[in-house]
């Protein structure tokens, strides 16, 4: 199960991960399980686990005053699952993050990070790729959502992450998209009419 | 006019500029004028040019198919005008940077900067903890226009960035919040009335 996150590592970063890397990664990610519905951040806590998932779906979402919830961010296998800036800043955190299928994951605490996986050569590279990656698309998820129609911001998605539409069903993808899920069937069906 | 991008790098880090970093500014940050309605960065465009706002103020934006603009940044004094995706990743740019207000700026390359500016410390740190604030805020906003009604969004830019009603008119505030015009006057009236 560190295969997967061994990989990931060094397919993001020109310096390999050493052997001793290597030991330490497995002494501090704890391999996990978040059953279905069960939460891995709930809004109000600070944020002191990042997963990373082995197997399995999460969702990152706010819940509003009527109860609706908001969908920020999906998470399937080889994504990375926390709140950074509640994990960064040590704030109570907006979000929710619970488990959309039964999940495997990796887990690191603050703690163990700042200590043994910060100063990783490739980690840090591999981090610094990630977040320079997650700015541009954070950024081209908020033009979207201020300049592209619905059809648009839906062609984009499946562009972007078909596998979301596989995992999740119509009324977490419209949240997502920041659209109801009237008007996502209403794109879907425009769609296959083309 | 080197004084207050001094002053901001240092305010931005715990090690301070030394004289020699202080030397490699002023050599390598040029000052320029960009005139009302003048760009910075026009679409298509590889974003060869990051500008330090001394006075003035710019508007970040792009155009779709029916000529509409659509916000996704402003900027005042003491901020980086820029389009970081297509500084870093070296890609035509999908936005246009323009001057709203005749506008001084210290003006950088992508050529100095790497060789010159990216190494200094303070700099380093600076940059990080403005890339860190930059996800965050970003992620705000993102969420706000999946989840938040436009009043709430419009009292939140008031908090955050009371200085934009100041300088920049109603239809450039609306687009920034991904609201029409007609919402943000429906929404200034009805919390005039409170």
């Amino acid at each position: 199960m560190y295969e997967a996150l061994i990989n990931y590592i060094n397919s993001y970063s020109t310096t390999q991960l050493s052997e001793p890397d290597i030991a330490a990664i497995k002494d501090t990610f704890k391999p996990g399980k978040i059953k279905k519905k069960e939460f891995l951040l709930k809004e109000g806590q600070v944020c002191n686990l990042t997963a990373f998932v082995i197997n399995g779906a999460l969702r990152q979402y706010s819940v509003d005053e009527k109860g609706s919830e908001h969908i920020v961010g999906l998470y399937i296998e080889n994504w990375w699952a926390s709140d950074r800036e509640s994990w960064t800043t040590l704030t109570p955190s907006l979000y929710n993050i619970d488990a959309w299928e039964n999940t495997d994951v990796l887990l690191l605490t603050r703690d163990a990070y700042y200590e043994r996986i910060k100063p990783i050569p490739a980690f840090i590279e591999m981090n610094s790729k990630l977040q320079e990656n997650n700015a541009f698309s954070v950024q081209k998820r908020l033009h979207a959502l201020i300049s592209l129609p619905a059809e648009k911001r839906y062609i984009d998605l499946i562009n972007a992450y078909p596998q979301f539409l596989q995992r999740f069903p119509q009324h977490i993808i419209a949240s997502y998209l920041g659209i109801t899920k009237e008007t996502l069937s209403r794109v879907r069906r425009q769609l296959s009419n083309k």
